[in-house]
């Protein structure tokens, strides 16, 4: 898959690598500094130790231009291929002060992606077969928004709303506040653009069916059984976006795409991410 | 555990904190502000869903703080403790707007904190009965690297250096480029403040003795068996730190406890963290 | 109209201010610091010297109280009021250096929020009777856009999307590299939240059924007559919102909210903002 | 006229550059990143669509240029110059996505430094054949002082203090709190570098004698007739600079340059402005 | 002499006081952190041990104010106070930890300001009899501008223009480039505000008079010897402000203040600080 | 001696060079903006006008390279040369207005970090003939830390620890709180890193004695006699390192070194800094 359909703004990606670097290295790198000479240079290979989809390469080649604007890069796999255990993802070459003082910083956004990459890919091919979408949630590494989702697209997944201000919510406790789930889409709709869909969550066939006639554009199936979903799907039958969450496994993912529902939103995909295993090895 | 002793320094959490909310609020939250009334009060009650060490309890309150400094707080369990699935860990309550604007961000941080203690917790408990301690890695999540070390010494663990910048560790490349381990060690020496100990990265005995001899402070025994760990520990004999890395797991923590090492690295402890299954509840 | 309703999130507010306090005294004011003793006290009101909608009382306060946490303010007036000219919208008092200090940066802010809110009333009272709303654009003045669109909620208005981030508007450059609406439509969404409704822009009833067919949510419909404009309305027949844009005055908003269409966008509304005559008088 | 002679700096004009594409993209541009292939090339020209002085060509251009280090331009008309409707003001190519994503927030720039620049020229336009000379306040938008100050240079006006700390401008209050003119004066001058004038707000002749006297090198005629003026002037006598401020309007410019004094103030060249319709044309 | 007449903006010098913390505990206090309760209390005082003349006592208050708002503080001097060796400042207790924490970070501050206090005193004495005032220079430590020249006005100093943007100093290298005095003044004067003052470098008699004629503000008297000075100021005759410039040591400060010449500007009060010798003593 | 070893992270010395040329040109260079052609191009030659050891030229080229990036230099001496007066250090071109808005800036670190350099230096020459080396403290310029403490590196001393967070040094208050040096050290030893040295502070032999026995690293001599640390380093003899503090100067070290101490800290190499007399000539 190519870069560009994932929508990686690099000034994003660049705050956050910059402030990595910083977190790293507050005042310079004491081993790299005293042992290595200054314009001595250097070449690596990224390496993968396990099977995985790969993303962030982008982020991992620009942590070390960010320190040595003359690396250069050779790149042997694309953002988004899955690749084997073993394979080479990519020769690079730079100031070696530059490439030892970015490989842990840069490792660690790469391994991350990877990680939430392939478990993306994983709900992905779990859905196959169906029209069901696997999305991401909110419940992402603080700070790292913007990477965790990327990451969601480059796996083959596509984003929820990105935070509180682009998107609307409606759960429990905002329909207890209003009275009901039809006073709270009204009220939420006089205030949001109206470039924006009015999400309501649902515990119940009953919520789905007020929150459709209250307007709602995407309802959330929270925590229903396969059945249930089945049914309200049925019901809303296109009226509606339909979201699947609450207890989605890998295991259950085929099961739900078979309930017709639209999407299906996990948590885990960046709250529990397993790095995945790449390793820079100096020629 | 009392929180005193893991020195946690709000003004670093804050900037932490601070980063978070603006990440899912850069400009407000769309469905509550639109259905909340600005002036209710709510409370509401944190329950973990699974066994684990709790770590992240200031963070987790602070970040509620912040957004309503009259938020006040039932605390029911201790920074570190080690609580079973069911548990409240703390009742509060303050204006329901900040209440539910914090709740995603409050909860990352707990639960991503809470994972990295439990996970520490797993070791420390494989480690008993033996002198080794676990110690962490810089493999961290990038701008998360502070309170992912706090929550290893919630989990009963000890940091390893924070950064490139407050500790030397010699590996592979830096001794290449200085053409041995004497010499390299002499480099970093001479740069360096005295405050702080040199280690060096040893793959074989031969490195070991080398580093030795060189006056390395610590020894990092890279990718050994433990049958080469307990030699390399018996011949340094206490004249150095001995840190035992790579292919380090639980399952076979306490066997490198057993061969005397003072300590243990493991970079799963941060780089892979399993959430904690931790629940906010309304009233 | 209360505050409440308007979704005033301070933090942005703040970062606003904070900004323009610096740019007006990046270090303290020569005359005050000089003439005022320190601790001396003061009081002042704010009148309108011209008829108009009020907006930005909590900015004009907040700007005080940075400056003397201890500031006291006594509201006459309601954010969102229409007042007459030589009404005392409220009267204030804290200490006399703070008072003198912030008075520009403070009316700086309610002049133009004032001034906004109260042409955005001239096109509430143009388009009543109609169903039609007035919405604002993204021509707003550089680093103010978040008041610029809340001082357009307070005069009645509602917002379009607030940024390229958060909504989807397909225009001319748009479709041709995709080579057709359609295209484009289908490109967008595949990347968009599943929250996020996608608006066309078309200048012709073609691209109207074009756009409709390919599933936009939202049709702009660019620079057209009222005739034009009647008819895509008709067309559409509310299978997606219809938004009018172009040539919008006041003088003509009466006949294009007659021609059904759901919004009307206004560039003018921010940015040729005539500042509402308000002084600051100290007692 | 030339830029030179202007004093842009592009470092302060930077920093509300990237803050206006920051707000206006803080996570990318969802439409143009989905539909624009990354490596396109496009190009486009600027035409002004009514006469009037154009200012900000260097700020329009450094957007793109911002978004595209390798965006190349053809100016075909010089900073400060009056165009008539219809003119090609430059032609210029880059990155189409760059472009695209540049051109909002470029255009509100221009617009309103143009819209500063021509009402300022028609300032100066009314108060030719006299010495007067048109000067701005501190009623600018807050955040964007430095480039409205400049616009105004561009249109041909000059500047009065830029802020509260690089100027001394006694007023009513710093008069009444020190017991006398005479006192403020000297206090100011106490603290003040020496390379600052000391300039005194007046409303009678009474005071303006009282300021010459105690040694103001500025003389402010707060309010007063023209004939009023005339008589300050006269009694001034060239041993202060003298400035009209209040109820200045184009139309009465011409009369108050007539009584002799030095300078006039406009708050509405800032706090009114009528942005200049100037549109971007894709080829 | 009190605080209010030197014009402290506090929030400029805490931005001073918050990267000087950052810098000094970028991840907190090991030591005090490890070893003092987190609730233990503690006080201290403040003990002058030289003679000078204390400066900073708000910046350093307010370092521990920043780290325990709860902190108090008994002041037994005044700011500006010339003290003798021995004399306890103050007196002061709060939260223990941060007493430790702040005390380098806030004795660095103020040993620096009452350093540079002090050294201005002794020109003041020099200078006593006469008409000169003593000023600085931007010869400051960098980032430390403001808190170096409130401790020169504390010392009894006033000071010469902040920066570059707030003055006009017309040197050489302006005049070659302009090719005469004359036109350098004029340059200036049509692009500096009305509300600054022009100062033109002269070096000798003849530029003295040229500077004159262009109509100068003020004239440097740079590096010439007492009776050239002496010869400038006769012939000057009050039409401008003199100032001397160059080898001005405290021994020679008394001849030239009675040259007559309005200033005298030295560098070394703020580029060669000898830090006072001041203890902060735990009780 | 090369830049190489000496260690300088230039991304954190142009944090310090953009603060200051930010805090010199908040808006721009009022003389040379109106005066200097924007095209002209100068040149220039730095000249030592005293004896002395050069730091910072790395410093000084860079602020150049900031405002103009073509700017090219010629350097005729090294980092860290001892060189006489009247040297051409280097001889350099660019743009004029640069050069003209770089200069005072570019010099005030360069002739601050060289009279650091050469005081060190100074220390150094005393203790030749000695293992003694001289280390610096924290009494730095706040803001200037990182190049205070390179600039004695530069000048042939060493560091000791950079901040409060990454070294340990158990005082007087840390001793009492805990009870015992004993007490302090174990807690210290329990949350520091194992890579981080621990050093107590010791005022007698009896402390010495028990900071050895507690476990201590380093152990700091503070205010004792030559005697006393004569005793103190044999009664030590190696199992720690010894650090002599309090009362050093340049006259004592020779006798200070003849006590076999370790290391010997001064906190006047930066607290107390004569700049080093260094000029800027246009040619």
């Amino acid at each position: 898959m190519a870069m560009t359909q994932m929508n990686l703004d690099m000034t994003l990606a660049d705050e956050i690598i910059h402030r990595a670097l910083r977190e790293d290295m507050p005042m310079g790198d004491l081993t790299t500094d005293s042992t290595i000479p200054e314009q001595q240079e250097g070449s690596a290979r990224i390496v993968a130790k396990e099977d995985g989809v790969v993303a962030g390469l982008p982020v991992f080649m620009r942590t070390f231009t960010l320190l040595d604007p003359r690396a250069s890069f050779n790149l042997l796999v694309e953002e988004g291929d899955f690749v084997r255990k073993g394979t080479v993802l990519m020769t690079f070459g730079g100031n070696a002060r530059a490439l030892l003082k970015g490989e842990r910083t840069a490792l660690n956004l790469l391994q991350r992606m990877s990680g939430i990459a392939t478990m993306t890919h994983l709900f992905v091919e779990a859905l196959s077969g169906t029209e069901t979408k696997i999305v991401d949630t909110r419940k992402t590494a603080p700070g790292l928004r913007y990477l965790d989702k990327y990451a969601v697209r480059a796996g083959g997944g596509t984003n929820h709303r990105y935070c509180l201000s682009d998107g609307v919510l409606i759960k429990d406790n905002h329909i207890k506040a209003c009275g009901s789930i039809t006073e709270a889409v009204k009220k939420a709709r006089a205030v949001a653009p109206h470039t924006i869909r009015i999400e309501v969550e649902a515990e119940s066939m009953e919520m789905v069916k007020e929150a459709l006639e209250a307007g709602a554009d995407i309802i959330m199936l929270d925590n229903m059984t396969n059945q249930q979903m089945a049914d309200a799907v049925a019901f809303v039958a296109g009226r509606a976006l339909t979201e699947a969450s609450g207890n989605v496994t890998i295991e259950r993912a085929a099961a739900i795409g078979g309930t017709g529902v639209n999407l299906v939103s996990s948590g885990a995909l960046t709250h529990s991410v397993k790095a995945m295993d790449i390793s820079m090895r100096f020629d």
